[in-house]
């Protein structure tokens, strides 16, 4: 009781203090919300280098031009199969690289001579930005470009800087380059309607530090943007590592309000501790991305396609594992997937998708039991009494992360007993424990700012 | 008698000697000996900046990327004008500036991005190399074009050095951009036909200074063209100014097998006098080319069209005179012709040119005498007395420049007496002096390496 009664004052307390701290509390934007409840995106890898026969190798493709572009012939293309490939994997959201480090464009620039108007493929007419957008837009998908303008081997441009001996040769072409990035990013964000993200490749940097100001293009054309990232601005952090995963707990909120490693270099401290975990106290919204390549297992990491790497589409249980590290750990997950030479998700991938996407599906499909609400505590009957051995939990965080710590607690025959504590909730954790014959479930929050919304409250029997 | 006999001696010792001279003496080679005899060609430059609306500066162009390159964007252009306008002027050949210093490439390239390819103009389909070829051929003027790789402001090439800080980084981008210069050689030597001239601004430097290996190319497609030039080769020289006059004696022969001035800093001694003379003595053939911007007088120089420049056209007189001191000193004149915004020669420059041409044609239509022939003399009578004050010579420089010194004696009242004496003549000599009253005028050569073939031997009145 006394246990029952300090707890009740931490509650009132906590309700008190409630203003104020929500007053500083970060939430998300409208788009960093629909970014973060789309849940599962793909990221589509296409660039020149794709189609030279070599293995990819990222180091020299940002400083070795590729030879002949127009070895870029993809005969076959066809947007409408990546998109179908990626709605089968259940992805809300699809991303296409654009440029990538040849800095070869994929679609019809007027800023940027290095793109398919250079090519023979299509006669010099394709755009594939076009074709993927509209795929998308059938698909029900909302579409999404990743532009990158860190490196560009064919212009010369090394980590953002545009080499040079003179001083003046330099800083004219740095100039330049400037503009040919801020014109496409003008392009790309007035072409083809309306972005679901505008993903910059390594950041943008910063224009304090004489990099393209590319931030008031994208407010200006695509306010509804999730916009990651530069120095100036952050919807999203990356979520420190390319495996997929995130580490738990994984807060939305963090301390800085970009992921500028040159300006913040704690962020790359204790291998990126902080952008795994975020901070709880943090001031800033900041949800995290977690990305891998479909092509990322059996000791390979690939993000483009290359021949006889079909060894490394990873295997359904770990794509499962992942998604519960990610997905299930508020965290939003971006598969990478590499169309090949002749322009299609090749069928292995395309398959491992599917498979993906169905589990998926047919995993959370039948809740054992399924309750939502405000407040501290929820909880579920299960009659006759069930085994569980997984929970699903949301909470509502457009008014950001209430839920601080939480357990979750089952009624079994010998009464009530704890299974599962965490702390962060967010948009969706996914939590698994030994499974329990369970006549009830609840869950409590132990520590909240403010009143929880939860949207979610699910368990689950998975075979395992 | 004594003076005679001793000369009759020498003439002997000379014809004894010629057998080993004429062995090591120079001769032009099929390509140079067909630019020497059209005497008279232009050069077309063409560039992103005529559209800019700024006066052009070429060490800011060569550093300093175009900001917008749709602004090319010539709505009326019609190479055949160009043509008629360089028929009008008398040239026989004509050169088109298909890359100069910002590195925009006049075709359809498939190596070259920053090309036609890249702009809105006519669909980004124009090839104005195509169509100037095309003109030519329609007037018979031998087409040549003009390859600009020493600099290159969109690429960052700065004197044919791609910039870079890191060593792997600029080697890996001076191999791409090498082999995009072949790449555009190649292009430009099997896409047009046979050409009469294909010249690299300020030359193409060395392969072994790590340049583009652009001989073997040209070597291979082009056999038949004048090669200007790089390290290895070089079929003419720069007359050593860009006054469109050279010196006088400009002999063909030069001591140096090219002009690579890092290599023999000697040319550019002396205000570059050996350029403007060449060498009696020079083992290599290497004709003197002067050339000029029509736009060149009343304090400007400007080989591109540029707005309210039309008082800078030189006129008339000057160049006369410009054509004696050049096509009349054994040296090859290319007047440089600005096409416009438009896209075509200026009606100012038209008309400038179609004078020119009209009053180089009237001026030598009547010669007072016209022989022609082998041997150390040559006579022609005067029936009745005429007045001349100008002579007009050419030997037959097939095999090579024969004549060493020469009088030209005329026949008066009073006897021979000489009005004129030279050294050189080569291709052709045209020499003024005061007018005498003449009943017969003779050539004699008193210097010669073999028996000279005169194949023009006129006076003229000419009307001051």
């Amino acid at each position: 009781m006394k246990d029952m009664f300090s707890k009740a004052i931490s509650c009132l307390a906590g309700g008190l203090l409630l203003a104020t701290i929500t007053m500083a509390q970060p939430r998300p934007t409208p788009a960093q919300l629909a970014w973060q409840r789309a849940e599962l995106g793909v990221v589509f890898h296409y660039d020149l280098h794709v189609f030279d026969g070599k293995k990819y190798t990222q180091g020299g493709n940002r400083i070795t031009p590729v030879p002949d572009y127009n070895i870029f012939h993809p005969a076959s293309l066809d947007t409408d199969q990546w998109l179908q490939a990626a709605k089968d994997a259940g992805a809300r959201f699809a991303i296409l690289t654009v440029t990538h480090e040849t800095g070869f464009a994929l679609y019809q620039s007027d800023v940027n001579p290095f793109c398919l108007k250079a090519v023979k493929w299509r006669d010099g007419k394709g755009d594939i930005v076009a074709d993927f957008v509209a795929s998308c837009r059938k698909f029900g998908i909302a579409p999404g470009l990743y532009i990158g303008i860190r490196w560009n081997a064919f212009m010369g441009v090394h980590d953002f800087k545009v080499q040079g001996d003179s001083s003046r040769f330099r800083s004219a072409r740095q100039a330049y380059y400037n503009r040919m990035c801020q014109g496409m990013v003008k392009e790309l964000c007035t072409r083809y309607g309306p972005l679901f993200e505008i993903w910059f490749d390594g950041g943008a940097s910063d224009p304090a530090d004489g990099a393209p100001d590319v931030l008031p293009v994208v407010e200006k054309h695509q306010p509804g943007a999730l916009f990651y990232w530069n120095g100036q601005r952050s919807d999203a952090r990356w979520g420190g590592s390319e495996t997929g995963t995130v580490g738990y707990p994984c807060w939305s909120s963090f301390p800085y309000p970009s992921m500028l490693t040159a300006r913040y270099p704690r962020i790359a401290e204790n291998k990126f501790e902080l952008a795994k975990h975020g901070d709880k106290e943090g001031k800033y919204w900041l949800p995290a991305m977690a990305d891998a390549p479909l092509r990322g297992y059996n000791g390979r990491h690939e993000w483009f396609w290359e021949p006889g790497d079909e060894h490394s589409i990873y295997p359904l249980a770990d794509l499962l594992a992942m998604y519960e590290q990610s997905v299930g750990r508020n965290a939003t997950l971006i598969l990478g997937v590499t169309p090949d030479t002749a322009g299609l998700v090749p069928e292995a991938d395309a398959r491992c998708l599917r498979e993906f996407g169905n589990a998926v599906k047919e995993r959370y499909a039948h809740p054992v039991t399924n309750v939502q609400g405000a407040g501290r505590t929820l909880e579920a009957a299960i009659r006759p009494a069930r085994h569980i051995n997984q929970v699903m939990i949301s909470e509502d965080i457009s008014a950001g992360e209430r839920i601080l710590s939480f357990v979750v607690e089952v009624k079994t025959t010998g009464g009530w007993r704890q299974v599962y504590s965490g702390t962060a909730i967010g948009n969706k954790h996914i939590a698994s424990f030994p499974a329990v014959n369970a006549r009830a479930v609840r869950l409590r929050v132990t520590e909240a700012r403010g009143e929880p919304n939860i949207t979610v409250f699910q368990t689950y029997f998975i075979q395992q």
